[in-house]
């Protein structure tokens, strides 16, 4: 049954072709769709289109609907274009003419609109949660090893000393500015879309604010025109924001091959998070680290992918955009995968102490005898060329302590302050706001 | 001269191709690069590595230094390696040893990520200032013909009625969520790398919070190994903020060209900012809006352009990184060339009126009736089929003058709403408090 | 069971995450894994590694392993790791220690790698049975339609007066170059990387001209260490191919799209190929050409995608290549499609006629008028003025019957010749030789 | 002046952003431009719309003409729009009427078509020239150094052995397979497109044949639809098959940085083709390297950027084209130089020699000795055990002579056959044919 057909059929193979995988991907935003009814029929009846017996039986049966959207139970029936019209075949087949009135003052392109930014919200703020652990584990990992020290290298060749308390600690780091553009993702997800209808606008006289608070949403789309415009356009700026993530991953997995490499020897993990070769005992091969760094890196083209796909589109909706589900609704899937398999490995790691020891090292240690003659009053020209004098002559003398004080270095990693920069972003998120919104939501439907 | 030179010649071919077009960057550089040279040598003398005496000394000649870079005399000598170099070179020859000082406890890898920082922050901060103007002639040409309509289309077929206010508003709106996205970009670039040295942090008890008031950044890099990642990572997400707001330019110009169709015949201009040809007198060549849509789309390349030249380069220092500023800095240059030139375009665009008057439109009015049949009680599927029948029989009526209400619609822009999230998120940035720390910086060196 | 494992277990979540996919995309590698197997064991008896009885037995049993991957009726058993692993368990199974020796003088790696070369040869060989149908139907249209004009646009301004049967043929030409490019990438493919074992070859005196022969390939990867450099390369190369495809396609569905909007009004398609509103019945929504636009923009993502999969990474084999496997594979079968949708729906077009004698289309005439005086003896420049003022003064006159008559202009499009350039590059290809070497290896084990 | 204008002014703001870099690349095109002209009128002559005298007096004034493109003395004068309008004023200032009549049955379209083509052409045919001596080097590095064993990686795992012979040797194969891919944009771009006109073709009785024929193109493009299409698609062909060279230089810097990393150490460069630091006398930045790495990497973002500039533009020009030049062109320059400094750079490569003696590097050999047990009738899976067994209880001998004699293998590179693949491939481009046509072309006109 199409919602538009009238008398022709459409030919078997345009309908395979142009449903293709929508209902896989349906399926997961069927919750969302449902929240949007509810909000929907809410203010239909508060604006006079529906009566509060029909909204009372209506919220109900979409309460209902809403459990089984997450108890697994729903599913769209073949046949069935799509989650809207599955829905709506539900309230129908249970409520019968209430049922018909939802569709009232909305376009199947303003629910798939609302699905997505209520979905993207949602996926946005499971990824935050996912994120936070793993920043714990680096900034802890930055902490227990930060007198352990490891070459730092320029060019990729040994410049000076570096730890392992700076390692992590980059890494939490990273992520806090990753952060800050999920945070904008999320600023850009959550404003309101719904009542644009078919990206025109209606003569109903809707109440577009009260969806918007019903739904817990910061803001709305105003602009009905722009409403249908963030198709694409929230699509791309949330995948740039996992692009962010999915960078500060990708670079530690290639740091951790490179490091796991016998020729650096810096980490090892428990045979049972490598691979390995019954013949090549020092081979720990590091898949997961490879298949990180590749899921991650692979993430990292899904904007150029949404760019590509929608670009020189005029204004209003296209059904290209349906496609744009399809590798970015797994990535959620994928990167939370990899920051989970990202702190186990991490969370096993096994450091070797003692490094810088080993007299290879050794002029790693020239630029802090350099700076010992400055400290000591001598200008840093001067000084730089009597270490370098020292070296060519083979008179070279260093000692492997660092006193390292300043913000941010070996000896004063200031994980606390990154720390809070952490949280101080997460809590601008606002997630509560949210989460009572959609509560309240589901009570009324008395789920 | 090279600062790490010592016995050997550098083939000259190695020189010429190292180098590339790095002193032609570097110029644009140079304003930033003496700031930071500032706050360095403030800092220095504040944790007692200078004296007063060399501070004011220094300072001074920086702050002429200053003066040159922004009035076009400064230039990098023939064989001086780069705009660290020269401004060494320049305090050596004016202050003898006290110049010789002021590379203490940094290196030019830290000097140009705040250079870097620096220019994005400025550039983002110019960039913000070119969008204003421009969205406020979008708000106004949405109100000066809110009641001018258009067709909508959806699948680039005739809908349903829209209006030139819906159009550039809605282009006005998309502004405010790019903007949101420029401003995450201005959080992770306003934060503090210098210090970090050659990415390892030093000896030297610098105080970093000192140079980050000093040069008015919100926050520290703090770990010093995540400072140096911040190169490539910077650059980066100031391009996806760029790419968004190229993209909503884009989306217009093809529009735009859309409209100047003589098929579609919605829009004109002066004969003097479109190409003709002298036999073809329809022919109004919309180059200026081709080639907007041509540079932007280009724009959108470089978030991808970007992470191609940085993908799985381990943490340190590359010399990768020198070329990321090749396109990336001339991306701020063309971007307000278009938007300059799309203000020019639509100050002086011309509406045709009475478009949706043609009978050609007439069914774009149909769901309209349904509406209206919806209003007065029918169920919106039964309204639905009475209209379409209605239409099957040849006697589809309906009337041109339309009664949107809701937010966002045709008779409710909502352009104030627009115009508040705007000036909130302009306010958010916290221009003045950047703008003081410089102010205040360059009066130190007598600017 | 992995080959590889001894005493400890790998960690469930660690497999997990590490198959992956894999074992969906290892069932289409399925047969052409056992093609290689085939080709090796062959190889094997004939250096002396296998004895005539051993090979008779594992070509047997490979054979019918083949039939069950062909039919159907292959798996991989739960916890076996890979096709290869389950090959291998099955002949040992089957033939005891003759089937534990086929892994002598290869590797898993350089397994993959014949699987892979031959699994792109294969579908790069449908792809080109794909296009020929859709050409020759282009080739076909261009001829029917060749006396239908239609307006030619530049800068989507009203040029000059094009045809139906120009806009056909010229996407019809369009597959000719993109046929050079897939060659270049079948050229690629056609090459035998087996023996390259892990990519830095083995002790054993295989012979790797012969498994080049008996599996068709036209070259050698003669290099080890670069025949495994060409995991990554390939898919590459194959996508950039696929990519020029899709953009031939996505460029006729843009224009058909357009083309099927009001404003133009040029085409139009049985209903039941087009999805449609019920109330606005000038609506038929080109549904499938949006979608093939999409699929193909998609596309052309991919060689982007992969390069950003595997920049960067030092030659060797890296895990990270697995995942290439995940967007490339399917792009074959969506090609497919759009290719098999395209010639639905343009075998099912109709031209409107007469277009070139509606009135507002006048003006396309006039570069007409100005060649007829220039063939008469006036200078260009002059014959352009005196038309140019004809314009301004109201007095243009022009006939819409047209004497195009040079190579590939509307009337003598030349479809023959660019049959020809398509014929010549189908024949270059050479598919006859290596269905042969397959068949024929084929045979050997009784299939 | 521009050729279209009529009595308004183009405002200078719409000029200077519509012209924009253009000169810059007119002046790569000049010659090209003038050769298109020769053939142009040449033609013209024998179809009748010229005479012998002005064909004869205008080859010569284009002869002189294309002489100054080439000796630097041809420059387009301010306010000329564009090269064909420089060479179209010069021949009327030169020869009055002649020089007027030069441009019936073209349109600057085509002309820029058959310059950018033409210019393609050379490029590929120059880029092609600089390979060689570049393959030529790689392979007598191959041979030099075939005894000299590295390690090999896998996962950058320690593997098996490998060889400096193997090393240089895969990447000139891997130029080969990328020759491939250039051969297929060579012949993409070696078709002519002149006589498309404006992109509808023409009245005039031009013969496209003899064009082709005079500017040595193997084949027509046709169709003139299709040949305004080729704008966009060349450039995109051709920069997919540059991306391929530079994804091979690319990957070869990445090893050459990561061999001379201290904890590798296996190849080292005089001090004068490496940076250094005096104080650090480990370092030999790698900077040549890095640089090539990162121009290559940029190469890799061409074809996307191209793609993204065309994306979902209708058939027809468009002036967003005009840009792809800007990045393009310059790539030619960059990727030769490139292949200049890897030239230098291995050319000057030191090998550490007794790498794989290290004890640190036995087991490496592990998979040698299980191959030796194969070889005297163990069964491959068995040997396995026996070896890893001897590992695991510290009995694991080996020796490092290695007996490697397939095709392709460390004791047998094949280097003679990789030769004649790339030598076979070079003459099909057919070079000698295009210079022949061409001095007879140029010979016209006296030059």
């Amino acid at each position: 049954m199409k919602l538009w057909q009238k008398n022709t059929d459409v030919s078997t193979a345009v309908e395979t072709f142009t449903v293709g995988r929508d209902p896989e991907f349906d399926l997961q935003l069927a919750p969302f769709d449902v929240l949007g009814s509810m909000a929907h029929v809410t203010m239909l009846a508060e604006v006079g289109l529906l009566n509060k017996e029909e909204v009372k039986q209506i919220l109900t049966a979409l309460g209902n609907i809403y459990q089984q959207t997450t108890d697994g139970s729903f599913s769209i029936q073949p046949g069935v274009e799509d989650v809207h019209s599955q829905v709506e075949m539900l309230l129908t087949e249970r409520l019968g003419d209430a049922g018909k009135k939802i569709h009232s003052a909305r376009s199947r392109n303003d629910q798939v609109l609302v699905d997505i930014k209520l979905f993207l919200r949602n996926e946005i703020a499971l990824l935050v949660k996912e994120i936070q652990p793993f920043f714990e584990l680096l900034i802890s990992q930055s902490e227990k090893y930060k007198d352990h020290l490891l070459p730092g290298y320029t060019h990729l060749q040994l410049a000076m000393p570096s730890s392992f308390g700076l390692w992590f600690g980059a890494y939490a780091e990273s992520l806090t500015d990753d952060m800050l553009t999920l945070q904008s993702a999320y600023k850009v997800v959550n404003k309101n879309p719904l009542g644009s209808a078919a990206g025109y606008g209606s003569s109903f006289p809707i109440n577009r604010t009260l969806t918007t608070k019903l739904l817990g949403f910061a803001e709305l789309n105003y602009n009905v025109v722009y409403a249908q415009m963030g198709r694409g356009k929230a699509e791309r700026i949330t995948a740039m924001a996992l692009a962010n993530v999915a960078d500060t991953l990708a670079k530690m997995s290639m740091d951790a091959c490179l490091y796991l490499n016998q020729n650096f020897d810096f980490i090892s993990f428990p045979a049972e998070l490598t691979t390995g070769s019954s013949i090549m005992p020092h081979k720990k091969n590091p898949d997961v680290f490879e298949l990180i760094r590749s899921h991650c890196n692979r993430i990292k083209a899904l904007p150029n992918e949404i760019m590509l796909m929608t670009t020189n589109l005029p204004s209003g909706y296209h059904r290209d955009l349906q496609l744009l589900k399809e590798h970015l609704f797994p990535a959620f899937t994928t990167l939370k995968d990899c920051i989970r398999m990202a702190t186990l490995m991490l969370g096993n790691i096994s450091i070797r102490t003692g490094i810088m020891e080993e007299e290879k090292y050794r002029y790693a240690f020239s630029v802090e005898e350099v700076n010992k003659l400055v400290l000591r009053g001598i200008p840093f020209r001067d000084a730089y060329k009597q270490v370098g004098m020292a070296i060519e002559e083979g008179k070279f003398t260093y000692d492997t302590s660092l006193a390292h004080v300043h913000e941010g270095s070996i000896g004063n990693l200031c994980n606390e302050q990154i720390g809070s920069m952490m949280k101080n972003t997460v809590q601008d998120f606002g997630f509560e706001k949210v989460n009572q919104a959609i509560d309240q939501l589901l009570a009324s439907g008395g789920a």
